[in-house]
């Protein structure tokens, strides 16, 4: 198993999830040691939760989950690249494709493109 | 000026880098909030180096900066992503256009493409 340097930020490593499709950011997430491991052996995305302080298979709840299709690590083994399949099209809670939805134009911000789907219906919140 | 949730992750937020042209991402660098005032400002791809602990502004020594194209900013606010023109065709210090250049394949790595530049002729090293 290649391991990732966790050390510099307190055991984690950010991970940038890409459409490997469109090559659109979806999300950024971070992972430990056995988020990187449950990733790789699962092929699905899995992160580390620093709020819950738990593993989080991205997509438990609303079954959107990532399919890895590729992984690129960077020149310091401190932060790595999945690119996925988006299950269900969209990677936001907000049901936005990607997390990255808001534009920042002139000092304000914009919202761009419409959710695909209601998050109301899918957390049942 | 919007500012970003820098709480989450002592001072920081994490700023993906990507090529506005190919989609590529090319780094992952940190921002703290002068940093974060200073890309907004300047136009110029500037971060937070850990390790030196001041701000940097990308390709000061290279030449390679970034000239920001467009800033996303992500459904908590604790996270950017810069789509960047990079001038000079690579952002790693290695001289590879990405710093995401190994690939995960199968348990082993695999570098992919070749270096754009040769980093002991543009660092002196």
């Amino acid at each position: 198993m290649i391991q990732l340097d966790f050390k510099k930020l307190d055991g984690l490593v950010p991970a940038v999830v890409q459409d490997d499709s469109t090559g659109e950011v979806l999300m950024v997430g971070f992972m430990n040691a056995a988020a990187w491991e449950a990733t790789v052996k699962s092929g699905r995305a899995t992160f580390y939760s620093r709020s819950r302080r738990s593993l989080w298979v991205k997509g438990e709840t609303s079954g959107n989950i990532q399919k890895v299709r590729e992984i690129l690590i960077d020149c310091d083994d401190d932060t790595v690249v999945l690119k996925v399949e988006q299950i269900g099209g969209a990677a936001c809670h907000t049901g936005h494709r990607s997390c990255f939805h808001k534009k920042f134009d002139r000092g304000s911000i914009r919202v761009i493109g419409e959710p695909v789907f209601d998050p109301r219906k899918v957390y049942g919140k």
